[in-house]
């Protein structure tokens, strides 16, 4: 494809259009630990919030329960930069590569939310809290943000 | 909770009734490679396909386009040996890491099916074909296992 001299032919979303969103809109994003490769969460994106992501080099995922943008870190301040988006071989599935502001990705306290282990039929937390959940988010009750 | 001397009071597929299948009886399953860390694919599973994969320690999955369990491999011989099984928070993704057969994970014949980047607006591949598809899979026209 023949670029135009000063104007880009590609517009700023067509990146967008490539994505196989769900029949809700949105498409499943693994954040992993760019510097230690560490998977630290999963959670969902529209194209709003993916457009905003790229936009600002931070994650902004969609909160299926609250149903609204979700500004990771707006309540916890473990914010998320991003230093690279990726799209698998089925356009269906994003992975980010974070700094992950914290080191604690997890609701719980957690470095990562992939924290329980299968062992002998039985799911074990193995990793440990880093910060008890009532000093991130105030003793309102908030198990998410 | 008190264990008896023989008997296991656990029954064998408790760990199953954990998980918050979605509404088609699905959970989200990533593979990361147990050595390098990096993430290879993310595929679906279900209930039959998880227990499958705990009790052989080899990922199958659920294929949502066949309809059918998908023993990754099974055609390529790029198995997945399962190596340990995590669960996040909210109890709606699995981590499997594995040791990836061949180093190839991507149906295309690369490494990782995560294999473009957004860069300037647009989708780059950047990871290299490590093996022809046509030798993977024969002259068949499958895109997929």
């Amino acid at each position: 494809m023949k670029m135009q001299d000063s104007t880009n032919s590609v517009t700023a979303t067509d990146w967008l259009d490539t994505i196989r969103w769900n029949d809700d809109g949105l498409v499943p994003a693994i954040a992993q630990d760019a510097d230690t490769g560490d998977i630290l969460m999963m959670a969902w994106m529209n194209r709003e919030s993916l457009e905003l992501t790229a936009r600002e080099q931070q994650a902004i995922y969609w909160s299926r329960s609250r149903g609204k943008l979700w500004r990771k870190g707006e309540s916890s301040g473990h914010e998320q930069r991003v230093r690279e988006i990726r799209l698998d071989c089925d356009e269906d599935v994003i992975l980010l590569k974070v700094e992950q502001r914290g080191g604690i990705a997890c609701h719980t306290g957690r470095r990562s939310c992939f924290y329980r282990v299968l062992e002998d039929g039985q799911w074990v937390a193995t990793d440990p809290v880093l910060k008890d959940p009532d000093s991130i988010y105030g003793t309102g009750g908030h198990s998410h943000e």
